[in-house]
């Protein structure tokens, strides 16, 4: 099968390593397992990350990519519940293992050490495998896991967000940022969003948006501030100075959930600011099997369709990866996959 | 009645304001109200803070003091269930409503700008009133307030810590840390502290703690690691470096409750740190009604006594003050009012 490989690994800061686009052996199904023959796959800033050696646990040779669908192509052994040809996502939470709150030591996510989905078949277990959303184009399955699993632990398990309540999501465009903002918006939120772009802050008001600032304004948070009249909860991608605005734009006893740091460390982070307003920050990463078939259920029950921003035939990945770094782009960047 | 007196408001940066020893009018109770005649007193670093102009909302003339006990010496109108000479302890959260979650807008502290502890009467609303602890002496007794309802938010409300769980409590020796060990270990969790002294390590062994390490040790977070094996709950009045250090040492999935910021502000925190270990961050300050209640039933249950470091005569506040700066003590430095 092709597939673009991984070969080298960088050391952070010294560049981007080369994806190479070649004939390797395709995969076969062990106990447990099936292969996909993947019609679609999905980009996400992990990808990026990896080529840089800015992510943890990055071992070569290895394919990248955690998103992917595709049609079930062959089964192992000791499977039931799937056939040849049943349409599928992958969820490409590997190994999470059994308690909810944190995932096991040899969790991983799919993608670099495990061969992912830049290639025309992948094998995987089965557990990791759903009925792709009948709602759904190729494109848009292949949109949805790795950022709709992150954005539902978000905005659901940790920001228990709840209809009525105002939420604030910066930097809108981003794949989980324009995911949870679906999310939150289906389950009853009003949700502010920013951006530089005012186009970007209109597309997410028409994906259900209540408003937006454009942060190139100076006064951005007291603007925020005014329109949304403060968050019970914030759902961050971005760090950074960006960590400390939420802080002062969130409400007493309020929550701030973060997921990304595109801005980097914060400095000067003063904690009375987040004990006298009994603040909860946290943390989250990815999601387990229970939250990965509760985001399938709601983007089912609510016909939510992820937002395609642009896509690319894989052997153009690399390509499709500077239109991520330039972040010019409006949800998931997708690649179809040569069948 | 003799009460210490705030008269200045000092500006940030710029020294200490006087506390003035003073005849001044004893306060008569209104309706809903008692006046208590002051046993104790005892100090906390807000009101250290306040006479720095370090805090929010300060206005004078007024008495500082938060933590008092004493015998009810004067009932007001509409007021049922206390009889004069009940010995009582004063609770000083004032107003914080109905949420649990977060205080009233018109919530306050007692002591600045409501008249406090330091004076030979308060008066004080009937429902922040409640039967001394019978085991506790009246320095103990004053003791035990707001230092109690704080790290009982603290560990029980927000870290929800449980029996056999590791909990690290940097800086010993301070009230509130003191009082979080204490409540932490009659739960039944394993209790790691920190401090410059080892004199206050072991006065902490004494209280419970399981071990503890000197921070004058450079690799004294390694050495913490090894001993503790990680903690499912940080309990935090110190922020800085060591909000760094206790993400470090956090399990996955666990928490860090801050109520405090001794070090001051935290600089280069990496989210992602934060993120890839699941952790939550949350902060709290004081705590409501039926956290004070739940505190004195642990305490009444468990028979623990607060550690009293010091006591001083009323006349003598600001040396007490000095002490606290100082920062060579264990437990609380309490005040004993002329009667």
């Amino acid at each position: 099968m092709k597939a673009f490989v991984l070969k080298d690994k960088i050391k952070p800061g010294t560049g981007t390593a080369k994806l190479y686009y070649e004939e390797v052996e395709t995969p076969k199904a062990g106990a447990g397992e099936v292969v996909v023959r993947l019609k679609t796959a999905a980009l996400n800033r992990r990808d990026v990350f990896i080529r840089q050696g800015l992510y943890p646990g990055i071992r070569v040779p290895s394919i990248p990519g955690s998103d992917g669908a595709g049609v079930v192509a062959e089964i192992g052994t000791d499977v039931t519940g799937v056939e040849i040809g049943d349409e599928v996502v992958i969820n490409p939470s590997i190994g999470w293992g059994e308690n909810p709150d944190y995932p096991d030591a040899n969790f991983s996510v799919l993608g670099v050490p495990i061969n992912g989905t830049y290639a025309q078949y992948i094998k995987i277990p089965v557990e990791n495998v759903f009925p792709k959303p009948k709602h759904l184009t190729w494109e848009e399955a292949a949109a949805l896991p790795l950022g709709g699993l992150t954005a539902y632990r978000a905005a659901v398990t940790k920001g228990k967000v709840k209809a009525g309540e105002t939420v604030i999501i910066p930097g809108i465009g981003g794949g989980v940022a324009t995911l949870a903002l679906q999310i939150a918006s289906a389950l009853g939120a009003h949700v502010y969003v920013t951006s530089s772009s005012d186009e970007k802050i209109n597309k997410a008001m028409k994906l259900g948006a209540t408003g937006g600032v454009n942060y190139r304004q100076d006064d951005w948070v007291k603007q925020l501030s005014i329109i949304s009249g403060g968050a019970d909860l914030a759902i961050d991608s971005i760090g950074g100075e960006t960590l400390k605005d939420l802080i002062h734009l969130a409400k007493l006893g309020s929550k701030i959930v973060s997921f990304g740091a595109t801005l980097g460390p914060v400095n000067h982070l003063l904690m009375p600011r987040i004990f006298f307003k009994q603040l909860t920050i946290m943390g989250t990463t990815m999601g387990n099997r229970n939250e990965f078939i509760g985001m399938l259920n709601l983007f089912n029950e609510h016909k939510l369709k992820p937002v395609v921003s642009e896509v690319y035939p894989l052997e153009k990945v690399e390509e499709a990866h500077e239109q991520m770094e330039a972040g010019g782009h409006f949800g998931k960047i997708v690649l179809e996959i040569p069948q």
